[in-house]
């Protein structure tokens, strides 16, 4: 999780001039950030006074810009590619960025409330923003008003485009799916007693497809094929393999979460304590013995280190590092082979551009 | 606040047969929602688990058909009227029907998340949703669920119709309307220490406007006018006169809140223990001397009865029911005057319906 204060995406051994040249593009699609703020407090439509501007600049300022932002850059990046002769004027690069920014505003919204419903306390190295003072449940509806600022911008810089009305039934679609995707996630997960019996492979791969991979990975480059001026209902196939990018990108976190070296991945990961339905404990339960399901039936879901000590002991017995890399290969091979069936140069390089930025990732 | 159970919208003292025709309407209505329903439950962009399907099917019987449906059956009077020869056909009725339960949607969306801001109790007579057990605050995703289900039915019925873009637009506005007039009573009137200084007659009509005219006002209308194919670029008049009328329901709500018979209002008002930032105390406010301003903030906002009896008293010393009703006879001469200033007869009878089922309401 990248800290809001650094702005490097480069691996942490790269020399510095790359590191430099590959902070650029963050700095422009930050730069767009303060044109679309301006523009939401300049907006018509309501009649604001000195308080409700001072709010919404700090709840945006709090919420939005605090991220890695891959999702909103990739728009900008996945347009690039597709737009012949690879150069964006002045102008295409605020509207692929404003779509961009877009995407971040969403998962702002997203995530200001999942914090509340999660009960969560940090998010980004800073308090949630429910619990940041004299905010509290204001905070439910400033995730409406930051899910309710996209159409703003839509409407302000995309109206008289050929595909206003599809960028429109995209974001809906794609929020739809999310939101469907977060109450499979709360009731099948969350409610009720611990039950691990629930937790199974089919069961974890529609959460993830729905509440991460839509909005993450297929959002951004259906975005960009849009504003290319193409017909979404002719990439099924790119939405199909995007998605299952997604899946292996979860795939990764949760194995992060228990592998990965906290120091990299910049937190301790806490999914055996909070018992998630994470891809390692399905496997593990697909995989485990009598005893090995007792030792986690009795364990998962528990604070204290011993019981965590527990259940990665049967992980490691399982032999499920061994697991997840042939999982990491055979999906990398499956995904490559979609993507090179792909008609088109330009789409197969993008797709490939996202994969290669989250093949055997680290953090 | 009409029970769940109760269909009938004529005054208590009608006759049987002026009650059961008043019901039709009503029952014609709500016999599109199980359609709707249907359509949502089957929507292939998700893919429903059993679990999933129980729970939306739940919630949504659970939130939405259960209020007075007033918003949603005035795009169909207000349809009917506009029409020429004021006839609808089976599809033209479902079309209009389905706009208004958009509506309804939109009101449910709102009140299940304002629940859960003001930490309410009941809603309608039962518990509010967040509050039934197993649900708790999954009921902030289902909010969000109810907002996402507005575009699936406008997208599968609305698609093909060459006012989709300007319904989508319309909705978006008004949302965003409505989530800023929230915020603004919610940083005005919620936050901090009880401050009456606040409670100004500005500050009112703001909050009032946005938070509640656009969209119980002038949404319904704005729906019928585009379904007759008209431009609302050409009614800014209408929805000027729709904010004013809604502004005029929302003073009378304020009024019956104190002053009104709890038998027929049907609940006893709590205004002035809940410190809200009600026309009669802006009203009292602006016309107190010091002593009664003392009176007010000593008392304004605490649940025992003494106090709440001060305060009344004090309502009472400023006569502030002569004021309303002053403020009633010359609110409904300005908006008469302005509905007959108005081109269309159609658009005239419009207007002039939803103002005879609101003027000098009792309930």
């Amino acid at each position: 999780m990248a800290d809001s204060s650094s702005n490097g995406t480069a691996a942490p051994a790269a020399p510095a001039a790359a590191a430099a040249a590959a902070s650029d593009p963050k700095s422009s699609f930050l730069s767009i950030y303060s044109r679309l703020k301006s523009d939401l407090l300049h907006d018509s439509a309501f009649d604001f006074t000195d308080d409700s501007l001072q709010w919404i600049d700090r709840m945006l300022d709090y919420n939005v810009p605090g991220g890695k932002l891959n999702r909103g850059i990739s728009v900008v990046d996945s347009y690039k590619i597709l737009k012949e002769g690879n150069q964006l004027s002045e102008d295409e690069f605020f509207l692929a960025s404003a779509l961009g920014w877009c995407i971040e505003w969403l998962q702002a919204y997203f995530l200001v409330l999942d914090d509340i419903m999660d009960n969560s306390h940090t998010r980004r190295g800073q308090p949630c923003w429910y619990r940041v003072p004299k905010v509290g449940l204001i905070a439910a509806n400033d995730g409406i008003l930051l899910r309710n600022h996209i159409p703003r911008i839509l409407k302000q810089h995309f109206r008289q485009k050929p595909y206003y009305v599809d960028l429109l039934d995209l974001f809906n679609e794609v929020e739809f799916q999310t939101a469907s995707g977060q109450m499979l996630d709360l009731i099948t997960t969350h409610e009720g007693e611990k039950d691990l019996s629930k937790y199974k492979l089919p069961v974890y791969r529609r959460i993830v497809q729905y509440k991460t991979a839509y909005y993450s990975f297929y959002l951004p480059v259906a975005c960009a094929l849009l504003m290319n001026g193409e017909n979404l209902d002719n990439f099924v196939d790119v939405k199909n393999i995007l998605v299952e990018m997604g899946t292996y990108f979860q795939v990764q976190d949760d194995y992060l979460d228990c592998f990965g070296d906290p120091e990299v991945i910049g937190k301790i990961g806490t999914d055996i304590e909070d018992f998630k339905c994470s891809w390692l404990v399905v496997q593990a339960l697909e995989r485990a013995n009598e005893d090995q399901i007792k030792t986690l039936t009795e364990n998962y879901g528990k604070s204290d280190p011993t019981s965590v000590t527990k259940v990665k002991e049967v992980y490691k017995d399982l032999n499920l590092q061994a697991v997840f890399m042939e999982y990491e290969s055979t999906s990398y091979a499956q995904l490559i082979s979609s993507i090179e069936a792909q008609p088109s140069k330009a789409v197969q390089e993008v797709l490939k551009s996202f994969l290669h930025k989250i093949y055997k990732r680290q953090k």
